[in-house]
């Protein structure tokens, strides 16, 4: 493998590990896998699902949904509705099975007059990360949608949508079983409200923290995680993974070394990873270390992280030791503490055989 | 001018002004400018400063050099030599007048058996950032450097480098002056050592904070400020301009309104802004809002800012009649916190007669 720029690295294998075990749970528990594509947002990589027997995916943009169109019959797009997007609305409406989220009156009187083709969507509910979504008990508001929605044929209610981000505030697994069940109560009591006039109506839920660890999927019907596909930093410190389960390292050329305050540059900056960072004793973390091996990479080597990034620069404190066995023109391999993002800065993604994945 | 998604505007009069004068400033002070180009990446913007009159730039990776290379002979790649992209680096360096960034002796003896065609470099120095760069009081280093330079035909040695990254610490004027004086004494003493036997020498600093507001750039040849030419909050947090100087804003659909907290939620997350934040009375700010006018962007609205940024949603913190005045389906205009990582993450900027600028 040729490495000469910051270049995000994908371990398959690993990869493909994460996909079936989020698989067979959503299996055993009998659920519609609808996977997030906004944290990996490659074509080619989508392909692994499709092989795995997924066919509903989620997005959380409009345009992303358009790439994903050429290969994806049914797509929910995860945000609320944009009506200044009517046009590719339409367009992508009358391609596929386009879901949309809906949290207010006025887009749904907007959707009846717009509408060239047939849409579904989901309420979108706020259930405790308070991001956005309609407030559960607000029964009124609900009616009025879902009234306004019945006078238009081209528009079809799905069931309810929420988000429990607020799983990311954890830090275990029983911290983020909490915030789920609290999630699934309120979501219970919703559909036991709606079902009889809506009796097909499904529940959709799915951070990643939840459906990695929760057992219980009491009431949901849909589960919608997306980050597990590689997984990161972030996620192992809430508890949803293991760290030898993260499948994306970024590759970063070392370019200057200062043995006098144990740091080493790379180049590999803000620009590669973004900007989000983690806090850990005090220190703010923008990506670990892991060992390089022949095939990939190991474990993390402690005590070894990206203390701050500018553009174009990644700086590594590190040890005195660590620095004499490494050189100008070698390349550490770092975990990043948001996939999503790191994966989002980059033009495109590599396997550790050299393949490059081309995504959005 | 028709906004559908996130959109970055760019107000070319405002623009075309900040060029105007940090061009007449480095005139009046007898400075080279050699304007950084990492803030807009864009050749349509480089023409503006070329029809102007500048002819040499900086950039911070080989792949904005040859990005840029299409239309610019003399460019700088300000970032410490990345030896792994030496094809690159002869390519760049056959074609136009390549400057480079050299802090160890590892890197000049690899370009002098790999180099094919001529280039110059600079010295980088720290100069207080302590970010990288050789300790300037270094001489034995610097001597080792230059002595393996001059083995080589093909590497001619242009001066010292410097960036005092650290003034983005300052809060006004004062303390932007102080760690400038203190960066041109060490830059000053540099020179007075080295510039009898290389009588030649140039002295290129100038972050934007510094060039914004010093008047004293004695023992400087060279500016090459950045930013200056969209600036953002940060810099106005800084000292170095008027709110009104700031050149760019993002136009963000909103998507919901949140009344019992608030709150709007606009199409605009990290993805489009970057997570750069700034802390302002112990708040976390992501963008600050600013009045729509018919030809783009008036006053800051007071209080009303972003408050967290998700991949695509931007939450917007504000008053009950803030929203009154609002509707689904217009768009907001925010200034960003860093106009550099913002233009990164957007894939083109529009001007406010509706002219797309494309970009790396």
């Amino acid at each position: 493998m040729q490495i000469s720029q910051p270049t995000l690295l994908v371990d398959e294998k690993k990869c493909k590990e994460n996909i079936c075990r989020m698989l067979k749970k959503a299996e055993s528990h009998k659920l519609i896998f609808r996977p997030h594509f906004k944290t990996h947002q490659s074509l080619e990589i989508g392909k692994w699902f499709k092989e795995l027997g997924t066919n509903k995916i989620t997005v959380s943009s409009l345009k992303m949904a358009e790439y994903f169109s050429e290969q994806w019959e049914d797509i929910t797009v995860a945000f609320p509705l944009n009506i200044l997007e009517i046009n590719t609305i339409n367009e992508l409406a009358k391609k596929i099975t386009l879901n949309v989220c809906i949290e207010n009156i006025e887009s749904i009187q907007f959707l009846k007059k717009s509408l060239k083709h047939k849409i579904n969507f989901f309420l979108k509910v706020d259930i405790g990360y308070h991001r956005t979504g309609i407030n559960a008990i607000n029964d009124n508001l609900i009616n009025s949608i879902l009234k306004e929605a019945e006078k238009s044929p081209l528009i079809n209610f799905l069931g309810f949508l929420g988000h429990a981000g607020h799983t990311y505030k954890s830090r275990n697994k029983k911290e983020i079983n909490k915030e789920h069940n609290r999630s699934l109560k309120i979501m219970r009591n919703l559909k036991k409200r709606f079902i009889k006039k809506f009796p097909k109506l499904i529940v959709s839920v799915g951070d990643t923290p939840s459906c990695s660890v929760a057992e219980n999927f009491l009431g949901v019907d849909e589960i919608r995680p997306g980050n597990f596909v590689f997984y990161d930093l972030t996620q192992n410190m809430i508890g949803s993974n293991n760290i030898s389960q993260v499948a994306v390292a970024m590759a970063c050329p070392i370019v200057a070394l200062h043995k006098d305050r144990q740091e080493i540059v790379v180049y590999g900056g803000g620009i590669h990873f973004s900007k989000d960072k983690m806090v850990e004793k005090n220190r703010d973390i923008y990506g670990k270390i892991v060992k390089r091996k022949k095939n990939g990479w190991g474990d993390l080597i402690p005590g070894i992280y990206v203390k701050s990034l500018s553009q174009e620069h990644g700086i590594i404190s590190c040890t005195k030791s660590f620095i004499e066995h490494h050189k100008i023109g070698d390349y550490l391999m770092i975990l990043p503490v948001h996939s999503c993002m790191a994966v989002d800065a980059m033009q495109n993604l590599l396997t550790l055989d050299g393949k490059l994945l081309s995504k959005l």
